[in-house]
């Protein structure tokens, strides 16, 4: 417990010393970029591949495989931006209620570039934006990641990623 | 019959004299390009734009009503692509339907760029792609667009547009 709540008083000295998040921050702390990347489920990755590389002509990258996110992975290039094709990995996988509900597959959320996610995420929940975590965890390019809540972003799952 | 006999006739005559499709089609005859935009299906558009304005800091255009295609849309620049918030106009939108089962809204679709659209076109249906409608018709940006089918694409509504 000790080394807990010494990590906690290191996490909001952290916070004091650098965003005041209680006072509202100015629009110009933290910058919205590019879109990363558009996620979308898929029941069967071979398949899903072969559309997007053999049908439709676009260059792909080899599976991933993502144990501690749940997920294999494939990207597509697009040029200006790529397609995250996303497929369960073991019991706990987070996109497996999804493909429950869409059996096809579909569009599961967009990633969107932050310059600086934590003053991101203070001025967004001071905007009464709910976030899906306390805090930001690790995404799958090995980058701070933070998903916002569907209810509070007209249905669509927003990931925004410290680019 | 006979009218629906000699309409089959004409369109296989029209598709033998210009692509071979039982043939197949060589991959460099039409290319896949950058993403256009992603399209979200909004219930309240004043809500929405003024989430990516307000909230997460973007640029955002005027609202343009589109009566020919039912919508009435804004976009939202990200930089290397756009959203296209979308929310009916009129009794015969094409998302009205959409937003009965999406109460809060959601991803409607994808458009990619592709740089020959009968080509794309001929290519895909030879493939087994099936297109929401025979022939391109002209999309939101006064461009040939067509709409792939969601259940051949992984659960999600694909629109090719000429660029």
């Amino acid at each position: 417990m000790t080394t807990i709540r010494i990590y906690i008083y290191l996490k909001l000295q952290a916070h004091s010393s650098t965003t005041p998040i209680h006072q509202g921050v100015p629009g110009s702390v933290w910058k919205l970029g590019r879109l990363n990347h558009i996620a979308i489920a898929v029941p069967n990755m071979e398949k899903a591949t072969a559309l997007y590389r053999d049908v439709l002509g676009a260059t792909v990258s080899d599976m991933v495989p993502l144990p501690e996110h749940g997920v294999y992975t494939v990207f597509v290039e697009l040029g200006n931006t790529k397609l995250e094709l996303l497929h369960p990995l073991g019991e706990k996988s987070p996109i497996a209620g999804f493909l429950q509900k869409n059996k096809s597959g579909g569009m599961h959320h967009i990633c969107i570039e932050v310059d600086n996610i934590n003053s991101a995420i203070a001025d967004l929940k001071a905007k009464n934006i709910r976030t899906l975590s306390a805090e930001p965890r690790t995404g799958a390019h090995g980058k701070p990641v933070m998903f916002l809540h569907p209810k509070d972003c007209d249905g669509v799952l927003v990931e925004l990623e410290e680019a």
